[in-house]
């Protein structure tokens, strides 16, 4: 299985990015391959509503970071969307990436792949009520299977490398996918 | 009363514009004063957590768009959230900006301002759980007090003008300001 | 005369916001009125060189920040261009503008309108060769006409304050425009 | 050798982008390795003249998509640099990668590395004067030496590959590096 990694935030060597590593050491121990992509340093201009990628060949016009993140997401058979808990959902650059799934609304090109959801959050698990049902709505929407979530408690930075059982459970995700 | 309505869709005219234009209609009426901003329009980058604005003067340190943003928000007394539902939450670019409103947390600024949100949703009311839940616990958090939504169901541009009842709605809601 | 004074470098309070000043002020006295634009403050998207504006009502099909500063550009008689000289050139923020005139190539919308040059420099007016010929040409090709230049030395913020020569030469050709 | 693409012009397989392929394919056969960047996929901040490049590690704190390109301007001993001439300079977006190469003034990186330009202009060779003087002043300045260039005269999309005596030019140089 090829698993992609979409990071949505701010820091490399985040939580959120520490967390989604541990996944993906699990989940090559099971013989599975991945890329990783780091939102913030890709253009993602916001969608303008402009409804071209519902017809003809189904394409999203806007010529920035996209281009090269779509493919890599139609290649994939599973991605983890990685992003903290920004005001009770996902860091407005995630959005905005979520925001250009648009044209898999038409081009069905999700169908049928998993999908992992990564969230630290200050205020814990019970903060991400909003996000998880925006994603389990929003990729239900596009026929993409849940395959799992790791929502823990964490704010300083890189603080989640002490927390052995949320690292663990992360990696234990990764193996089973 | 000083009224300030942010617009996060893409399109000047669109549902959400017209919608908002309404409530401000009325609250003229009402004796009330207003600014409008197309969100789209302004650079707003996204929150890197540097938490800068946790500390001194709690200023975010990000020199873009919010410079001209931020005191409109402080000098007003009730602010209007535009946004379309995509995905289940505001658009992303609606999300940047409230992901910038971290200092709001902590000098408490917006503590005991008004909020309105209006959202029109192509699958209507129904869809806009998330998004809803989101922007209560948003602002809940920062002291701020609810004061009205318009959730309508409409997808194509300005189709909401033919929904005599909504706007109706809109209007009166910003009478009673 | 309706003078338009656009602000490329990064920070409010700049040596090139202080020299425009001046010029505005001297501007003032002479009778004319200003506005001001940070385009820092704006989202301005790169060209993307589609060729939409060559056609129909040649307009640029991009929905940003230009929107609302191409009608502005359109109203001035004279339009100012304050950029700090980077490498040699204009910053990138103002180069992004310049390429988004590209309408005005087809619509002819800046013929007969004055253009301003403010720049200061880390290296002093040698060092803005390329910079002024790079403006001049373009301009010329839009049929704009030049009405004078402000090129000094300067790298501390704010230290053309110290300056009275140079602030005084600002002034003096504001008033004589 | 290893030598960097970075490709500025808004379209792959731009008149730019099939140029610089014909340098890169000469220089393959030469024996050096190459990688091509396509600028308008990342995001890239302007410049915001805060100086943290000036002191300490001589880094540039801003985290945009510059943290996956500064490392690949290191790595290489060859930067190609390949931008339409957009209004007698480069396009908005390599301006304002050129405007972030300011920790290089310092901590001298880019001294003894090779810099070559390729540059289609609608108007040809002889309006890329400022464009050219442009580069030269900036990679002088930072220790670069110049290793040759490509100036065309080209304006609709991928008209080069009609013109085998450029192509072959570009090969050549290539080859030569």
């Amino acid at each position: 299985m090829e698993i992609l990694a979409l990071i949505g935030s701010p820091r490399k060597g985040s939580n959120t990015d520490i967390l989604v590593d541990e996944i993906l050491k699990g989940s090559k121990k099971a013989g599975h391959t991945s890329k990783k992509i780091y939102l913030y340093d890709f253009r993602i201009s916001p969608c303008i509503d402009c409804r071209v990628c519902k017809k003809g060949k189904f394409i999203c016009p806007i010529k920035d970071g996209m281009k090269q993140i779509y493919p890599k997401m139609e290649e994939s058979d599973l991605i983890i969307f990685g992003t903290p808990n920004y005001w009770y959902g996902p860091t407005g650059t995630m959005k905005l990436l979520v925001d250009r799934m648009r044209p898999f609304g038409v081009n069905r090109k999700m169908e049928g792949k998993k999908w992992v959801l990564v969230t630290p959050a200050a205020e814990g698990p019970r903060a991400c009520g909003p996000l998880v049902q925006m994603f389990q709505l929003s990729f239900d929407y596009l026929g993409m299977k849940f395959a799992g979530k790791v929502l823990v408690k964490a704010y300083e930075k890189g603080e989640i490398t002490k927390n052995q059982r949320e690292l663990k459970m992360a990696y234990k995700l990764g193996a089973s996918l």
